[in-house]
Order: structure tokens, then sequence, then C-alpha cells
């Protein structure tokens, strides 16, 4: 074991999560923030940015899966996908699962990321070499700003929501993702931890469903995300989501999701009434 | 702030959880381990034993309601309770509320536990107060051992599986709780992290599964239990409690439990199939 007990300090955690970590592998501060590989007993290879665990081998499936598959199966043909971040891949490898899709955009800010991911997470980094598979080193906001009726999903997969990530949830981007996305399009974007970040969430929610059809919370369970219990905000075009018809067969390998986890993963109707609508930070007291 | 800021020690978890605390307000080692109480700015007061967080008054609820009313509800009139541990007193509050219930009994084998929650824990030591309430300074195990035919439901409210909560997951224990309830009786114990310890959640299934004729898992999310996505192992006599009736009404005041939370709770079955059955510790690779 190295001395390395702690690597996590994220801000927007009430809890600190610390690791004891068997080997730092790579450490790099660069234009964005540094960049860390270290290797634990239990999770396998962990990406740390900013000293925050971004994913390990060990749960890495619960975030991704989820994060691509809920929108590609609710969607009817998903041909055209644009991922804004995901520089570690592993987005990108469950969208190229999908046979429809003909183009996968990826849109990361830091190359460098992109760079670790192919040399320390090749099982994560797979889909790079793709040949649907399109990588951009851009400002996502600045791109999505720039497309229109251009993608049939578009996926946020980005750090907490401060620094490069902030202008991902600005009212703005969520007027540009609606614009740059086909008729039926889905925009899915990772929403941090349901007990932690109530607030934000509904923020979301609220700019979502000025734009889209449907705007609803589905939730993911991860272990390595301080608060767990972890959001995907969707806005739908026209499919809700919730209701989807799940018309393409979906037996593609997956670890987590199924059409029944599909289903599971929306919040029941009485925890959207009273987590996400009722105006309140907590919920009622007994 | 003091100077104490990572209170969690559990052996049980790969991830150490670490909490910047308020105050410290009390300390005490007994005969069954260290108790102490602190106050921490978002979670407000916290049970902590042993060095590891039992409860906090944020986010106990969704542990005491799903313990207590997934149960409760199930059952069509569950009069007789039995509380094995939950010195806190927030599962006996819970169970108060069914006004079906006649006589809640608590065994819990540290009555230290009880006066500290009586003293610090006001909002969860409620119901210790209620003529319905009755309380035995004894061992959860022996107890059980020397009851037939004596309850409507058994709920194992205990700390992680080790020294003093071992006797509650032995084959024995859970022959003992099968005969000291009446026909319908219904079993619940809490089962740790289903990120964690699924090979635990395994030996409790089938080991519920060879005295009762439906064993089943739920889950509930609790920020501040290492690993979260929380489980509750169940087993019931005759009904199945993911096909519960819900015969009686459910309009009692509750922060999370809902019927739709209800169902929501049990895993999907093809989680079910994935992560209980198939024998192994991880599902497939990709």
């Amino acid at each position: 074991m190295s001395a390395v007990p702690f690597t996590e300090s994220d801000p927007f955690s009430p809890i600190r999560y610390g690791y004891s970590l068997k080997e730092m592998l790579y450490s790099h501060k660069g234009p964005f923030g540094e960049i860390a590989i270290a290797d634990h007993e239990y999770f396998g290879r962990m990406l740390i940015l900013d000293g925050v665990v971004q994913l390990t081998e060990r749960d890495e499936h619960y975030y991704h899966e989820m994060l691509a598959h809920v929108p590609l199966f609710t969607h009817p043909k998903p041909e055209d996908i644009l991922i804004i971040g995901g520089g570690d891949g592993g987005t990108l490898r469950e969208v190229l699962k999908h046979d429809t899709v003909r183009l996968a955009t990826l849109a990361e800010i830091d190359g460098g990321v992109i760079e670790v991911a192919q040399r320390f997470l090749p099982t994560l980094a797979s889909g790079f070499s793709d040949p649907r598979a399109h990588v951009e080193i851009t400002d996502g906001a600045k791109h999505v700003a720039t497309m229109r009726d251009a993608y049939d999903i578009i996926l946020v997969d980005c750090t907490d929501p401060v620094g490069p990530a902030l202008s991902l949830f600005s009212e703005k981007f969520f007027a540009d993702a609606c614009a740059a996305l086909r008729a039926g399009g889905i925009f899915v974007a990772q929403t941090e931890s349901l007990h932690f970040h109530l607030d934000f969430v509904r923020d979301v929610q609220s700019k979502l469903g000025r734009h889209f059809a449907f705007a609803d919370v589905y939730t993911v369970p991860i272990a390595t995300y301080a608060g767990n219990w972890w959001t995907f905000s969707i806005g739908s075009k026209s499919t809700n989501p919730r209701k989807a018809g799940f018309r393409r067969s979906r037996s593609m390998p997956a670890k987590y999701y199924a059409p029944d986890v599909h289903k599971g993963a929306f919040l029941p109707p009485s925890l959207c009434r009273r987590l996400l609508l009722d105006g309140q930070q907590s919920p009622p007291a007994h």
C-alpha cells in the first residue's frame, strides 16, 4: 500500500471518500487540471481528475451503460450521437454497441484525458479505434452552439459542474442542445447525487422542461461517487423515456443495463413529486 | 469545526468515509463497544458505534421507513412485532405508525444505546414512551430461540455482521426466527451494501430460501453507509412481498416510503438473476 490514503476532495460532498491506493501510476497537471491514474486492490484502475475519482474499472459500467443505453433504447433509430466530455471512452464504447449508430462524435475539451485513457484504461478506450468514432478536441458548449438538426442523441459526460463543466448547465446551453437535436432527439446529462445536489437537479429539470416535451430523472447506484444515488437528467423531444417502446432488440452485452433496469431506474412518481416539485430542499418532517 | 475530521473506519468497506464534525457531544466505551454522538453541519446529529456512523438525523428515514413499512404493509394484519437491535428507536417509531400493531418488542443487547438515543436523539426515540412498546435488554438471537408462533414480523436492525451481530446471520438463527413467526409471518434483516457485500447478501438469501416460501432483496439509497445501495433481505411465509396487495390504507406520514417506492425498491428480475444467482462475485466482462 502506498502512503496516499485519501484521493477524494470533492468540494460538492459533505462526505470525503478515502481510498488506500496500491500504486499511483501517473499524475500530470495540464491546462484543464490534474489527471491521475492509480491502482486500487478492490476497484482496479482509477481515473482521478483534480483529486476527485471519475471512474474505477470495477464500477464504471453502471454509469456508462445507463448514460448511453437509456436514451439510445428510447430513441427508435439513433444514428448520429454527440458525446460531450467522456474522454475516458466509456460512454463511446457503450454508444458504439448500437448498430443503428452511424457516427459518434466525442467533443472533449481536454485531449490529455483521451491520451491517458488510451494508455492506462484500454477496456474503456476501445471505441476510439472504431471507424464510426470521431473525436474533436473542443469546448462542447461552443460546438453545440454551431450545430442545427445534427444529432439524434446528445450525452453530457462531464465532471462536477464547476470550471469548464459549468457552461454545460446554462440556460443557453440547453437551448443550443435542443436546436442541435433533430426531431425526436434526446438529451441526457449526468447531474450529481440526489442526496447532496437536489437543488441542482431541480434547476436542470426546470431548464429541460422549458425546451423538451419530456424532462425526467433516472438514477444509478455508483459506489465511488460521493452521495451515490447518481442522477441522469433526460430531455426528450417526442418519446416519453419512461414508456419507451423498446422497439429494437436489446440483447447486447451489458453488465447492469436491461429492459427492467431501464424501467426501474426512473424515480417513482411519488418521489418525483416530493423531491423535485415540492419546492423545498428537504422533504416534510414527520 | 472540531479537529475530528474522520469518524468512519468501517472494516467492511474499501472506501473510508470522512466527516468534518461540528462537535463531538458524547463518547463512552461500554461493554459492547464505543457509543458516540456528534453534530454535523449537513447531516445533523449522528450516532457512531465503534467509529462507524449508524445513522444521521438527515437521512435516517430512508433506512427506518423501508425496514419497517415494506414488511408491515406486505402483511395483511401485523399485530405483534419483534425488533432485534434498533436501540436508537427509529425502527420502533416507524412500526408504531401502524394502528394494527398491538405490541412492539425491542430486544436490544446494549441498553446504553437506548439511553443515549433518549438523551440525544429525541426524534428517533419518540416510540419508547408508547404503551405498545416493550423493551428487553437481551441477546436477540437467544430471545428468538425461546419463542414459538409469537410474532407476525421480525425485523433485524443491527450493526455490521461482526461481534454481537454475527449470531443474527447463522443458519440456526434463521430457523429460530422462522419458528418464532406465526403463519403468514415476515422476516427482514439489513444486509449491507450490494456493491461491497454481494457474497454476504447471497449467503443470507440462500439461508432465507431454505426456511421461507419467498426470499427476496430490496434496496434503499443511504448516503452515509459505505457502498450505499443498501440491502434489506426479506423472507415471507405466504405473501410475495413484490406483489403485496396493499390491502390497508397507506396514507401515513412518511418522507420516502410510498406504494410506488415499495414496488420500485425490489431488484429488477434481471439483476436478481445476474447478481444473486449466477454464482460469481462480479458480473461477466464485456
